[in-house]
């Protein structure tokens, strides 16, 4: 069982399978719970990221909107290490996931939970990834499904969310005009609003990235996670897993926790700006503009959770440059051989400047995530 | 410990660890035989295809080149076999693999190998798929890589080709125009040619995709099994996959062997006319004409050996049209959330029309494969 909780003020809703978005308090995302530790034997030897089904918000007799989603793999690239300059690198490669990004995790679970409460439809604004997964899911549910996407979100995106039947709505400007018009839509429609932090599902699913993170590294963690960061969902779900593995005696509770390091692009980097800046929260960045179109968030309502952890972890954040986020895609592709998404590439290329610049350690064991595929930028 | 026996005459080569090719005697595909059976109980719990490591050609010591390729999702969808007219019906979904399509299994095999034997670089001709896959596990494993297409193939695969720094050769014509080139570079370079069938690697990663369905159907096998053929190279790997299965007692021995179904387009269908005129081998189909490219492969080097699978299997052999195809991909997709590729709504229509047909049994258990991405063919 498990109830929710602000993650800003002290509301609560003990009745955990009720329908739920932001903390009707204070506005901020509320997270899942769990009233009992969920035991490490509770894994099971599914290839999926229901291995660790004991610990997502699912009930007795409810039944998952799956596509296969998770378990992707973690690659050791030693010449890559020794490229950037640290001990050892891994990338997690999340481009082999259903809907070829992390966002059918999290997109997964908020179907799922959509699904079981019998609710009539689903919505959402996208800056890409997030609208091909909840196509996807919504179809695998048999769900209504309308998503609102900028006009310049890369064709081969938009070509998908058509494929799996969904209706798109293109819109001007940046996510956050998609946000304003998906909210007015699933006011008028009923149709539950699955943007990112503002139901506490998709981070649930998102976590699963940090419990496959240790098991992969044999239950153990590496010294720093580098995550390209848009809305903020993939970090604050890695985080929430590790505490959650620390509390559950998944890990031995000394385990020293990974830094958490956040990569932006130059174009939009609200969140490294607030961070460097020592604020609790981010101010909405002006003019948003990168081809990484994953990060084009200029106002990501996870913005609080996101700079929280940063800080918890004695995490970083750092911008990259367009040139430098091409760079590094194609180097980490090239050197590889996995199919790295700009986003992927900015993670990279964020490591490589934060160990330049001193303030990542030469001796750290590093995940890189590479959260998307590059097939879904190329037309 | 393995060695190499041709498909067709009784050549045989006692030492499986010296490269091959074709048979040196009559030129056609060599394949691998296990010196003794390889025990169930030598599966791991890896969440890729090396759970079946012990069943595949690599010597103690080396060093797979890995991109945690296989174990994708078997998804069950009760609402398309009704559609269809089937008791039951599950997509082995392959384009959640790494490089986006069944490919990967048999080119990482085939670079593995090169890889441990010291070779110089590796080639390929290619209609979409098999090009990625290579430039992919090429880069991983820092091998030198040139690849041969045609001028008409996706421009999102091509753009695949070139991430990776692969050397993409365009040609006029179909794959068999892109082979010739392939085998006179082949020559000159020293290059490994590992076009499909040419080498007896590739299948035995193609039939890790039969283990894989008989382990997630619960150690059973389907009534039938549907794939798209271009080279036929799945359609080979299965079948030798349920042999071996049956032979070292993966399986009971009394198992009944599911009837092994091609599906063709109609527009480049010559191992359908050859199964039907009752041929063992296929004549070049001229002007091969489809938007499934990875169809589109008038003369397969495989003809001989995908005819006795069919012929051994009780199997069929069915040809679809460009429309059909479009239409079962959009069905496939918008009614699953499985991102379908032509080829996968090529197979499921090809089940469609042989129960219309009365050739697949409306009380079959049949599993349909979806061989890649439809983000591939997106631009």
């Amino acid at each position: 069982m498990w109830s929710l909780h602000c993650s800003v003020c002290t509301y609560s809703q003990p009745d955990g399978t009720k329908l739920a978005s932001l903390c009707p308090d204070c506005s901020q995302p509320l997270l899942v719970r769990y009233a009992a530790p969920v035991p490490k034997s509770a894994i099971t030897g599914d290839a999926s990221l229901w291995r660790y089904g004991a610990a997502l918000p699912l009930l007795a007799g409810e039944r998952a909107v799956t596509l296969g989603e998770g378990m992707t793999p973690l690659i050791e690239l030693p010449h890559l290490a020794a490229e950037i300059g640290v001990r050892r690198l891994w990338v997690k490669d999340e481009g082999i996931n259903p809907t070829a990004s992390f966002k059918a995790r999290g997109l997964m679970m908020a179907v799922t939970r959509a699904k079981a409460l019998g609710l009539s439809g689903v919505c959402v604004p996208t800056a890409g990834n997030a609208g091909i997964a909840l196509a996807a899911y919504a179809a695998a549910a048999g769900l209504p499904c309308r998503i609102y996407a900028p006009e310049t979100t890369p064709p081969p995106i938009l070509g998908s969310i058509r494929a799996f039947g969904a209706d798109l709505q293109l819109l001007p400007g940046h996510i956050g005009d998609a946000g304003k018009a998906t909210l007015t839509f699933a006011r008028e429609s009923g149709f539950f609003n699955v943007a990112t932090v503002r139901e506490p599902y998709r981070v649930e699913g998102m976590k699963t990235m940090g419990y496959e993170v240790a098991e992969q590294l044999g239950w153990r963690l590496p010294d720093a996670i580098v995550y390209p960061t848009g809305g903020g969902e993939g970090t604050i779900g890695i985080w929430k897993a590790i505490g959650e593995m620390l509390d559950w005696g998944w890990l031995p509770r000394e385990t020293p926790r990974p830094r958490m390091i956040i990569a932006q692009a130059a174009g939009c980097s609200p969140l490294v700006r607030a961070f460097r800046a020592g604020e609790e929260k981010a101010t909405p960045w002006e003019d948003p503009t990168t081809h990484a179109s994953g990060l084009r968030v200029p106002g990501p309502l996870g913005d609080r959770l996101t700079l929280r952890t940063l800080r918890e972890s004695g995490g970083e954040a750092e911008a990259v440059s367009e040139d430098a986020i091409r760079s590094g895609t194609f180097l980490l592709a090239s050197k590889s051989g996995i199919d790295a998404a700009p986003e992927g590439g900015a993670a990279l290329e964020a490591a490589r400047q934060l160990v330049a610049a001193g303030r990542l350690s030469r001796d750290a064991e590093v995940v890189v995530f590479n959260t998307g595929s590059g097939a879904s930028y190329r037309w």
